[in-house]
């Protein structure tokens, strides 16, 4: 029986090499932070549409103020500030599945809808047929559907139509827009009224459309938000909110007799 | 006396802002994540040679193949593959002051160069002075000079050059690579033989370079191998390693009575 | 509308007061660390039969030599010595539903035998016929049935029996144990061999013996476990093993080019 | 070359070994959880004076009501809820230098106060020699001295002579205490008034006194700390705070324009 083996990188006295490229002469000074991530995720060089897609995920991902997470990493940060890597993994822990699962929720429902047989005129039928039947499941049950709706961005969340934008001029396939779009007009009909598709429905789509597998899709969005808490823990050294978090807590949360 | 503040990002009903600049509107689609990250951090918008230095820099630090980060992230994700942010939270928990401490040792050692008063006629006179003071300290305490050596690319971590001609080739200022080449002339003296500036020493003058500060270097690290990271969730995901790991572990460490 | 409170601590200047008793003049010295847990997680006092089976479960749990989360923590002790606490911390990110989530499969399904109406003579056929229907539904789904079955210790793990002795001798009702060993019988009906109730099994037993609610079980492995991990931290600090794990499985996961 | 070992844990088919013990005929129910985390820890059974002060130091440190790392941990188990050990271990990463560091500066400072060379007549004034030179030299220096004084508590920590009570109650050897007893005179000479002994320097002394090497005392602390975030854990699943503390933070930290 065979062991496992890895794909990703091996070096030489001379030479380090990842994916077979050498990182010297191919790869430092000649790929984007995010060429060299879906490279490395991937094992294939990215296209510029798909460098592009990621990009603009990536950059929708990074930064929500104050958050959970970040609340999590200043806290840290002050705690032991001689471990950085302690300050972003610990927000990192947040980026679970309350907040981020609905991605993974909605790309499900897209390879749902994209896995319909086709017919023979290669049609969508069986698509629209599947989106219907999502949407019409998930009302019945009574529960919020993945990638739709927002509590402050009304009628729409204004960074989904911009990132489908954004992949529709890079040139990406549409197969998971599509389904997207497909299930966005089910879920208005089976909901009676508009429910937006909000920015992690369309991240969900836009990853699907680059290849990125959904079991992996969380990862882009902890590499994206790791970025965001080095920024605030950077922001916490130079004007500390730690103490203030702490006070600004016990005093909303009052001890209360057993 | 005023509380902490942000001066990150906000929202209105419509809009979402980090660093005063609109998320859809001038963010998405328009920025790389390099340059959204320089960005978020920063304050400012990086220029085409920060955004191409930054780019090298987290492109050299991304991966390393079979590491204790990557087998930590391996080993977690098996045992909860449904939390993927906790296997890689793991994972950056290794970025510390082992691995990545040196490239912060040598960024205090080029500050302390660059703070050399000038002299009269601008010279570095002053510099190359405290760059062999520098030098001398660390070797009559027989300690290792961060940011200096490597144990398998002799004579020279083929990285560092590399790294160096990008920044200069990008146009940066180049003051901090100055120092170190200054420091490196001083330690081969210092050691009587040469020893090579390492990827963290060469990284560690790049960063200063683009203005990130000393404190918070740790953390592009750390979003550079989060990513990395990722890679070896998804080789996880599809060609199983961890449970070999531990078989190979549980061989190499025996039990011995007491 | 009333916000969150909190009844497990407060403090004056004079006194610190964890669910109502004072700290000093009621719980240090009077109390066992184990029953302290028990109080401040449970808001009650353990009788000594629950601080008895609480010890045995913690015992139990504490330690399994070299496992992936023992490596995982002596890596990172290895990468970041100086923050002993992100050394325990990744080793508890693998406690999860991989290595222990079958506690909390068993005790779901022993609450679910539990849940059965009491017929008119207060008799167990209620109980007996949903142990049954559990066991028959799972072996249908060609599923393992959590908390039975060990890969190594065959007939019978030996920590069950001796965990559900204490916990008889102890004095427990018995409710959870009589429910565990209803399925256990229907198990080896179902399988049509016997299968050990295993030390996770036994453990969610005697876990809701002492009403410790099963959203929260998973905290109690995660307490004992993080004792375990100290003791490794300590051994890496005598007799370090880190790079040679490292070594190891370098070795055991070749490159293979793409 | 010898490779590593390890002494903790091993195991054939039958049986489970911790430090050569049978897990099931020698530990469970029979040792308490702290009797079992001492002798994993140091290889030896404790005798019934050091579980009794082992037993001391975690009721101690459990819990400390609404702390940063209690908040962390609520945050993170309401974005993970599936993954309590990752709201633990959040959570854990707080119990870094700056709230338990002073144990350990108070236990170097002990350890510098013991290992001063013994008089012909075995007395101890070399010992307080030592103490005042560190009294004087942290005072000189314009630090805080770890493990003296307290925001809250004064003029005493109630925690303390409590402390050192039990352990002298119990029968401890007492040289730590004795020279934290020798440096707390020095610290009230140095400062020109009374500084308290508090909790972690109390703790210091105390597990000085049962043979818990410096290097892994912080490790103790994050045990105790893991069963108080337990418990707020447990709060939150039954009273969730999670998103007040958000609303609450978001408060505190108003936006301020660039």
């Amino acid at each position: 029986m065979p062991g496992p083996t890895t794909r990703i990188a091996h070096h030489t006295a001379e030479a380090i090499y990842v994916r077979g490229a050498s990182l010297v002469d191919e790869l430092i000074g000649k790929l984007t932070f995010t060429e060299m991530m879906y490279f490395q995720l991937m094992g294939e060089r990215a296209t510029p549409a798909q460098a592009k897609v990621l990009d603009a995920v990536l950059v929708t991902l990074m930064e929500h103020g104050i958050t959970p997470s970040s609340i999590v990493s200043r806290l840290i940060y002050d705690s032991c500030p001689e471990a950085v890597q302690a300050a972003v993994a610990a927000g990192l822990l947040g980026v679970g599945s309350t907040f981020i699962g609905t991605m993974e929720g909605c790309a499900k429902n897209i390879e749902e809808i994209l896995a319909a047989p086709q017919d023979a005129a290669g049609g969508v039928d069986g698509e629209a047929a599947r989106a219907k039947a999502i949407a019409q499941r998930v009302r019945a049950a009574k529960q919020p559907i993945p990638g739709f709706g927002h509590p402050h961005h009304k009628p729409d969340d204004p960074r989904s139509p911009r990132l489908i934008a954004v992949a529709e001029e890079a040139g990406v396939p549409g197969r998971h827009i599509r389904a997207l779009r497909l299930l966005a007009k089910e879920v208005d009909a089976a909901w009676g009224r508009h429910l937006t598709i909000n920015a992690t429905g369309a991240v969900a789509a836009l990853l699907g459309e680059i290849g990125i597998p959904q079991p992996v899709m969380r990862g882009v969005a902890v590499v994206s938000r790791a970025a965001g808490l080095v920024g605030h823990i950077r922001e916490e050294q130079v004007d500390p909110a730690a103490r203030q978090i702490w006070d600004a807590v016990s005093s909303r949360i009052p001890y209360k007799g057993n």
